[in-house]
């Protein structure tokens, strides 16, 4: 099986991602940003998970995007509480672009690594509002893959975004990777933490994860602020 | 005149990018990115040409490229010395990815301002061995655009990445910025400049750019090694 790799951001849709990515026996090199999110203690999450998991390799990049500004999850906007969820209206928590910027990070990786299948956790049902979560977005990006690397100009290579949740509910991605044993206790969804690292519990990450675990019938090993 | 976003390095090419949008009477907020390039010397060289054109607004994002490695720019493998300039093949200074991830930040930072248009200095001419500077790419990453942005769901909006210099020598691009009144003694184009700052003068860049000034009759301010 050739390598992949596989974009890792700590929460729980990509831990998913990647033990799909090791069930069908391919070696695994894992990428986590660090651009600047409020939720930091994802990153450590996402080592966690990329050993639990025995990833070939796992690779930390650092990016400042503070320094651009313009999301409530790198700048400081209030992250919004208890909205209604699923309305298709773009969220404060829109990083601009984030995704082009990820995926081509994650395009290096794959150059570097020789894989041609780069795997993410984007999904169209929860985050609808997220334009680059969607499926024309990912084809676009794999059109501009090929024109963009040296092993697709030399070899004519093509990559493929791979993203295996794009269309399944928080509940089925819950009870998808609950039957391939991950650990989500290892897993990180809060946007705001507490200073002692206890998920919000009213963010829409929170609440999308809360309510999938209870629909999946799972029992959420999240611990919540009281 | 809508606001524009124009990428600068600190080199030659882009400072003639930057005077040459600013000519055309936008407000030109500019992005830099530290990549962890061997020649950051050149983000200081890029924070004295924002300021001597007198660009809207600059920000320079800080991104660790080196925790990926796969570059001579980037990891430590040796930059090469009197290549023959022109051939084909893609250089080892070849950053894999890098315009998928440096324009990837460029939008971002344009739906930040408001802006359409991103102004690079990609050359195909000089450094054809490099894929992410070919027109297609561009074009590829114009449709992108569209489709990964807030502006491109809800509004319509459509990128134009304008890459004026694509098509122009060293010469050509020289004898322009030199029309247009670009100060190039505060650009910086060489890939392993020597601990006090000084060009190295055997790089392809270095190179390209002494035989640039040569060919179009201007003095080069630039101070080489001796």
């Amino acid at each position: 099986m050739p390598p992949v790799v596989v974009l890792l951001s700590g929460g729980l849709d990509s831990a998913t991602v990647l033990a799909l990515a090791q069930a069908e026996g391919h070696a695994c090199h894992c990428l986590t940003v660090d651009y600047g999110q409020r939720h930091r203690v994802e990153i450590e999450a996402a080592r966690r998970v990329a050993h639990a998991l025995e990833a070939s390799s796992h690779r930390v990049v650092s990016m400042d995007l503070r320094a651009l500004g313009g999301s409530a999850l790198t700048a400081d906007v209030d992250v919004p509480r208890n909205r209604e969820l699923g309305n298709a209206e773009i969220p404060v928590t829109y990083v601009p672009a984030r995704n082009t910027v990820l995926l081509g990070l994650l395009l290096a990786l794959a150059e570097i690594v020789g894989a041609r299948e780069l795997f993410i956790g984007a999904n169209a049902v929860d985050y609808s509002g997220y334009p680059d979560c969607r499926p024309e977005f990912l084809r676009a990006f794999e059109t501009l893959a090929q024109l963009a690397t040296r092993a697709g100009v030399e070899t004519g290579a093509r990559f493929r975004v791979r993203a295996p949740l794009l269309h399944l509910s928080k509940a089925h991605i819950i009870r998808l990777g609950h039957d391939l044993g991950v650990d989500y206790s290892l897993t990180h969804s809060c946007y705001d933490p507490t200073s002692t690292g206890l998920a919000c519990g009213t963010c829409d990450s929170c609440r999308l994860r809360r309510r999938g675990f209870e629909e999946a019938g799972v029992d959420d090993p999240t611990q919540y602020a009281p």
